[in-house]
């Protein structure tokens, strides 16, 4: 895993997403060489990168300008530019020029989670996967709710992390604020 | 409970101790107005002036002189000079001066854990509670194995709390840092 | 506070609710000799008889009859009987039978938190204090919600305690389920 | 990563370690198809078998011969069998059989985790890793006070972790117990 400082930050965009998160999504993923991988809401492109580096392609999406440029500048910083496309735009405009993609991850929607659930899902290869972060509390009800709709049972996980700062003293231990993963398969 | 904000803080100084651990730690001491109570490290006077409200008496005692001008800060603001009283010194020195209270409270040690936990819980009167918070996690097993010595089982609750900020978008969960009270009750 | 293992439990009844929440609640509610408290969901009357101990009356309200029984049992235990009166059947009825009170409690809701929560914060006495447990994701949200529509914004709070199980070996850490208390205050 | 309920279970044998933690070990390990692997502790073979999946082969030891046999079960089950060597012993004597590894595993450690650390870390390859879990209290102690003592400041990281059970009436959250995680990396 990279480590947090290594992406490059921007005080206007949101990320990189925790090493722990990437990394639990990463392993909720599934994702392999030959996955096709659809990052909506990109953001500073921590996940995106991570991906690049396990999967066969990465389309990164985001509606904020300076989020594309701070992906575009973590891709090159990471070497991954090869196996990504940078897209700018609304994940759910964006999602109807693409087809053939075997992950779908939801890391921002700006209140339009259910139709890019539903739309994404749909789109979905079989067998694909779909996962979203989520650190609101509305997030996590309206992905349940939409998967249950969708008469799939999402797996749910919450993540509470503190990280040990070491000093003569002692070991103090600082709070990350929680996050969940939602996470479902698309059973054909 | 008094709110967080209606403390007077001092970038010298930590605390006040948060609305819910100063509420967990008035449930788990079962303080009366009966008791005479210890504050060991009162810091800005949070669990002093809480304590102050519940209490017949309390001695609030800190180290550190900046501590010591806040705890009174905060005892004036609050309204409970009558019943406390403010001692500077390190509480190793302080407790052989007190005798007869109910409740010890161990906010700071400054690595005199065990040895003010040993002293403290010798003088405590029979019936007496002692309540230790750990933010270390060194703390917390000096703590535990010092009471193991004193043949006491203590009881010990880690908490992490976090707070939901309502903006339109949603409820975003802001973590604080997790936080143990190891407490025990002297049995004679 | 009780010790939990010192109420009396029924298989077909949820609670008692855990020390610590019960702990917080009575510090979120600011609950005082002079209020009137509607317990609404009581279920063993975890919530009910510490609440007893503090007001001047308490009004326990189920939908099962079993929960009746042990809130009967336990206000007998814990001897509350004086001033608490158990009323058997949906909160949202009884509410409306109800007048002059100045706290009201909601631990379960059987789906209908958004009417429960609008009739009760309607009742409530001016300066009165509405204060909801949810262990559900859904809860927290339709209760943030439906504050919202009332133009209140609630504390939100999220609880996760872990205890200590103290053995030779060390102190094992066993984590309750997380809880959240979602409350509010009516302003006239 | 493997499911929880793939792995084959043994009610003398602690583990396996859950999914979620898997994960992050092996992220924060950093294996490799280069790296050589010991597992001390391995218990049910948890972490064995995710590590067989990736690394170029592993030392699985316990000193529980019930571990040993669970180990072979899943070991197979997993069909690993090629690159994983099975060793029944205390970690502390097996380590002396043992050159030439680059990440070391200690999840059991029996109260010798600082002579444990110690041994494996001098032992260990240039720019090896090693990784320990706790879930005592005394652990994460003695693992930081430990490489203390090596002049090493360990990364850790206290993980809690909730996963929804999805009904019909919502998604009730399901805390697990907390654990640590302290790794560091042996830098010549
Ligand atoms: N409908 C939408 N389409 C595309 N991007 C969106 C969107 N709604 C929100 N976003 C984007 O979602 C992002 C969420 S922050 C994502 C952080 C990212 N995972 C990282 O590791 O850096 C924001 O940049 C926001 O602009
Ligand atoms: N040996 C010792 N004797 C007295 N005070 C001590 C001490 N070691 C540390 N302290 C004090 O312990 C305090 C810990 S911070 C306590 C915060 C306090 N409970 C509040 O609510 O504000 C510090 O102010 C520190 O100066
Ligand atoms: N609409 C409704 N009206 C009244 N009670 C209700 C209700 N919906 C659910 N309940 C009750 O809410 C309870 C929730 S469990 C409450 C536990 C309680 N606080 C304790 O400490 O013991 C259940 O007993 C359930 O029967
Ligand atoms: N000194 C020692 N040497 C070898 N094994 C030890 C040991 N002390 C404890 N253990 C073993 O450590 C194990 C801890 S449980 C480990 C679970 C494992 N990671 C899994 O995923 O299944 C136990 O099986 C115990 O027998």
């Amino acid at each position: 895993m990279i480590m947090d400082e290594d992406f490059i930050k921007n005080p206007d965009v949101p990320g990189p997403t925790k090493e722990e998160l990437r990394c639990l999504m990463i392993c909720k993923s599934n994702v392999s060489d030959k996955d096709i991988v659809v990052d909506i809401g990109c953001g500073t492109g921590g996940l995106t990168v991570e991906f690049a580096k396990k999967a066969k392609y990465v389309y990164a999406i985001d509606i904020n300008n300076k989020a594309i440029e701070t992906t575009i500048q973590n891709i090159k910083k990471h070497d991954v530019n090869e196996n990504v496309e940078v897209l700018e735009g609304d994940g759910l405009d964006v999602l109807d020029e693409l087809t053939n993609f075997d992950l779908l991850i939801i890391g921002g929607s700006g209140g339009k989670l259910p139709l890019l659930i539903k739309k994404g899902y749909n789109k979905l290869n079989n067998n694909g996967r779909i996962i979203i972060t989520a650190i609101l509390l509305e997030t996590r009800v309206e992905a349940v709710s939409t998967f249950k709709e969708l008469s799939v049972i999402p797996d749910v996980v919450d993540i509470s992390i503190s990280k040990g700062q070491i000093s003569e003293r002692g070991t103090m231990m600082f709070a990350k604020n929680p996050v969940a993963i939602i996470s479902a398969k698309k059973e054909n």
